[in-house]
């Protein structure tokens, strides 16, 4: 059996956004293992894996299979340890705290700059589902709740000080390396940057040059015509 | 020549309350290494340090002098390898990313909620250098900036929400053992701690419970009693 990573699509097969599996497709890009994406919409995913999971990634690996992005993280380390993810048991640690981090500033600041976005480049059989589950989630409709990303940049250039300024300190968040910190937070920016039109970076800023090293780390992933 | 950490005081000598310092008396308590502190005021320092530097903590090692809490974490790491404060290089890195989310989040809101309280806490002699610099930096009065702890502990129950969810993963934010993330993190808490008299967390707050372990783990720096 070969490996499989179940990824998100939209509406156009090629529209890969999901922020988890964009941190997944990082993970196994920096171990150097081949593997094949069977892209699935939303409403797909629990057929698609037998209902293993209502959420992807989920990576079939051989015979095992994972679901969660970072626990997918912590399997490729446990499984293939060279060029680790994590390493130092703290590091898992602390790569929570940046996953919980991004989760409650950028991951919820995208939500305001993308949510009607994303609705709309959804495959037409998603669209229901996706706007009843977030409108139930936001409490208002997608229209409402997405304010644009012209209108949100500041907000988010603001979200990322702390990066901006560890970055100051480093070339990767987890030092001379990335390390899966990195792919936490580039994912969800691959997420806003996926479905945006308008630039997320300032040309100045070191967030966005971060990025742009980031996308252009694995080409074998296809992300740097999109990321340019 | 002996080791000695040079300590902010306030009006009452006894009033430790920098959280710069606090991160550096953790490190060495970490490190299982003695040593004497020298309090002096704000206005003492430069004197003090013979010109060295303009902020506290300063370490004395044997003929070493070091400032700044973070380089003194790094500087103990290299010289006492034993218990290491960060250990993989990754650990710096991150380490960096925490403090700079601490700074920009905790710290700021602190000053919010202690800013008064500390001028009012401080030597008689500290008192128009620190009103005069503060205010020039805050853009208003004291008691303007000021708008008290009970006011802000919603806003910094939300500021803690990602230490908090990593926390709920692991009994450090570093991990099963602490290292110096905790301590810039409890450096910043125990300086709103010891100038407020407002309790700063919930009961049932895992944050609250996280910073009880902290003030608990090195009884020599006679925390608990002021912590508890």
């Amino acid at each position: 059996m070969g490996r499989i990573l179940f990824d998100l699509r939209g509406g156009d097969p090629g529209l890969r956004f999901s922020p988890y599996c964009w941190r997944a497709k990082m993970a196994l890009a920096h171990k150097g293992l081949a593997f094949d994406t069977n892209a699935v919409t939303f409403t797909e995913i629990e057929h698609a894996t037998d209902g293993f999971s209502a959420t992807v990634p989920v990576l079939h690996d051989g015979g095992t299979r994972i679901r969660d992005s970072f626990d997918i993280a912590l399997y490729l380390d446990r499984t293939y340890p060279e060029r680790p993810l994590f390493g130092d048991p703290a590091i898992v640690a602390l790569a929570r705290f940046v996953e919980n981090w991004t989760f409650l500033s950028v991951n919820a600041l995208g939500m305001k700059m993308i949510v009607s976005d994303i609705h709309a480049a959804l495959d037409e059989n998603d669209r229901a589902y996706f706007r009843q589950s977030r409108e139930a989630r936001l409490g208002r409709s997608l229209e409402e709740a997405q304010l644009g990303v012209a209108a949100c940049r500041g907000d988010l250039k603001k979200a990322l000080e702390p990066a901006r300024r560890a970055l100051s300190d480093s070339e990767w968040l987890s030092g001379a390396e990335p390390r899966f910190p990195d792919y936490i937070l580039f994912g969800s920016l691959m997420w806003i940057h996926t479905i945006s039109r308008d630039p997320l970076f300032a040309p100045d800023d070191p967030v966005g040059h971060w990025f742009e090293r980031a996308a252009r780390l694995y080409p074998e992933l296809g992300i740097a015509q999109s990321a340019a």
